[in-house]
């Protein structure tokens, strides 16, 4: 049993509040599970004593909701568009998302998990502990299997990773109908959920991409397998996909800009986690912002994620994303971290980390802070000492 | 002399273009001078060779505009703001440019020293070679004094610094008159300039600062002293500063969200640089943006900074700001990497760095990307592999 002190606790315990413990103590078991929680003067007797000389100690983040998984970027487009190119000359010279699927299907597997390996530790580097990472830019099913399969090998850097089957994201180049398309993806399925290479499905429901009807049969298709769902709803256009995923008893919505105020009671009334992504708002150079407030006053869970993907959000800080849904979004600093901890947890469906009591995963951070509201309010900056994974330093800072 | 190859250079050199060589190498010389750049195959035999692998290189950055050395934080400034708190309340509670003045005169100089070095720290990990640092948070002789002092101790770290003097930026809270201060401002100069501390004069051009009379008045304390001046121009309204500069030859002019056709005039007809700083328009939330076409059209060569102050820009990434540059303001990238590097040089009187070309500084960046887009494409990522400055491999990262 080992004792962490010396250190300013931002625990998030309890349903509000930073949860602060000023002069606190973190008891680890052996199994890399905090055993113990409190005041330093409190604290039993331990094995052997970690000095974090006055540093703060949060929960390890986590990034609920990620594309990390790809073949080239897409800089070109970016510079285009700032030389006036608009979305259409884009399209035609090859770009936007099909780009990214031609380049994810011609690279190989140990090319996919080279880069994607890069990105996930800048992501540990500012103290992600647990990343979800989607497949969907295969969008055939040897490469949606590739891609799945470079998700679960990122486990070894070492962090934890869920993996969600994204098939459903856009529809491929050679695809003769949306509807023959939704056959094949939910065909596709069973095999990779018995290879052990799915933890939920997701899909994109939008105008530009799946509709209601379409992304139900998905869900039926996870439903069938025991798999949960989560659902990229309301980017847009209010498709009225909240309400569906809700009644699939969904993990997450994600993005939510045009979510109704039936959605929102949809979501409320389901237990369903809003995932609110400002690094694709602020990218997108979005207007319409998510309706926090109801979100608030429905008490539905908050959460918060990088998006990282290569077109509409390629950022790979967490602690950027905790900045923008303050600036951008008026979140306070403990919703936004509430949102990269316990409530990105549970968009995952994971109860066993995101604060810092007893019992859960000893995977938490420390930084060079005073207080944790200092982690939202400065932007490009990270003050992070030490990455601790489940009990130990390790990787990241 | 010292060969650096096996790399794509992106020089800068001229006026416009990102200045590509694809197979390039930079010959370094014993006095850290750029002695001959160009493809790989004309290169002059070198006593020693760095291989590069692949990565691009840029000049080092250069960030001409940052409020680094300062006492305290505002992250409870920020906090208040999002739970509700106003202005008004927060300045009653003692907030705003007060607190940090107060902290600032708190803070021994060690202390300081202590929190800018972290900063700059911060900033030589994303490539700065060459840092702008100014006062005004301390609004007395002796805390002016103090903080131009812990500028200047920055340069050990190793990098460039320039000092600048902005007592004109806030009236302190002592003051009788915004006159009598000003009077005080211009009576401390000739003290700091002779004891070496004084690169550049800067004032606050606002109707919440200082009017143009009054800025006029410290100009004409510089320009007695043979001293360059700059301007806080035009942030919050059209006060006629830029035109004011412009007439005392100003290297820059900064922010100019409300800069007129007159001034965008002005600027060009004397050879000023517009410094743009999308962090502060970012954390303020404008969006008033700068006459940005406007200024292109005239020719201004355009800078960029990150403001960085505990304010209005609590940001340590210039790379962050190329992005910003771009979304925010249209700027194109190579745009914003030129206002990082030559022209963020030229807003501080300097000629000799900002481009890959014989002659220069042998400043410059070592990155793991395959084109310089790929610098402002992402958002919260930092791609330097190596930071050289005067032809060594030094700090950062
Ligand atoms: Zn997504
Ligand atoms: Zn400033």
């Amino acid at each position: 049993m080992q004792c962490w002190q010396g250190a300013r606790l931002a625990t998030l315990a309890g349903d509000r509040g930073w949860g602060l413990i000023d002069d606190g103590a973190l008891l680890v078991d052996d199994a890399g599970r905090l055993c113990w929680v409190g005041p330093r003067a409190e604290v039993p007797a331990a094995d052997a004593v970690v000095d974090l000389g006055g540093a703060l100690v949060t929960p390890g983040l986590v990034d609920c909701h990620t594309h990390l998984v790809y073949g080239g970027n897409r800089a070109n487009e970016f510079e285009m568009r700032l030389h006036g190119a608009t979305y259409a000359e884009i399209a035609q010279a090859g770009g936007g998302i099909k780009s990214t699927v031609a380049a994810t299907r011609a690279a190989s597997e140990a090319d996919l998990l080279t880069a994607a390996r890069r990105r996930v530790r800048a992501l540990m580097a500012e103290g992600v502990t647990t990343v979800e990472v989607k497949s969907g830019y295969g969008l055939d099913a040897a490469t949606e299997a590739r891609m799945l399969r470079v998700a679960r090998a990122l486990a070894h850097e070492p962090l934890q990773v869920r993996t969600t089957y994204l098939a459903a994201h856009a529809l491929p180049p050679e695809a003769t109908s949306a509807d023959a398309y939704v056959d094949a993806v939910c065909a596709w399925l069973p095999e990779l959920h018995q290879a052990g290479l799915v933890d939920a499905v997701d899909a994109f429901c939008e105008h530009i991409a799946f509709s209601p009807a379409q992304v139900a049969r998905v869900f039926d298709a996870a439903r069938a397998l025991g798999l949960p769902v989560k659902l990229h709803a309301e980017q847009l256009s209010d498709q009225g996909g909240a309400a569906l995923a809700a009644r699939y008893g969904a993990l997450s919505c994600d993005h939510l800009e045009f979510l109704s105020a039936d959605g929102v009671a949809a979501l409320a009334a389901a237990g369903t986690v809003a995932v609110l992504l400002p690094g694709a708002y602020y990218a997108l150079r979005e207007t319409q912002l998510p309706p926090l407030q109801a979100l608030r006053d429905a008490g539905v869970p908050l959460a918060l994620a990088t998006d990282h993907n290569p077109g509409s959000s390629p950022t790979l800080s967490p602690l950027l994303m905790l900045n923008m849904a303050c600036v951008l979004f008026r979140m306070t600093p403990e919703e936004a971290l509430r949102g990269m901890t316990v409530n990105g947890a549970r968009a995952l469906g994971l109860r066993d980390r995101g604060q810092l009591v007893a019992g859960q995963r000893a995977d938490f951070c420390v930084w060079d802070v005073g207080h944790p509201r200092e982690l939202a309010a400065s932007f490009g900056h990270n003050p992070l000492i030490h990455r601790v994974y489940e009990g130990r330093i390790q990787g990241g800072a």
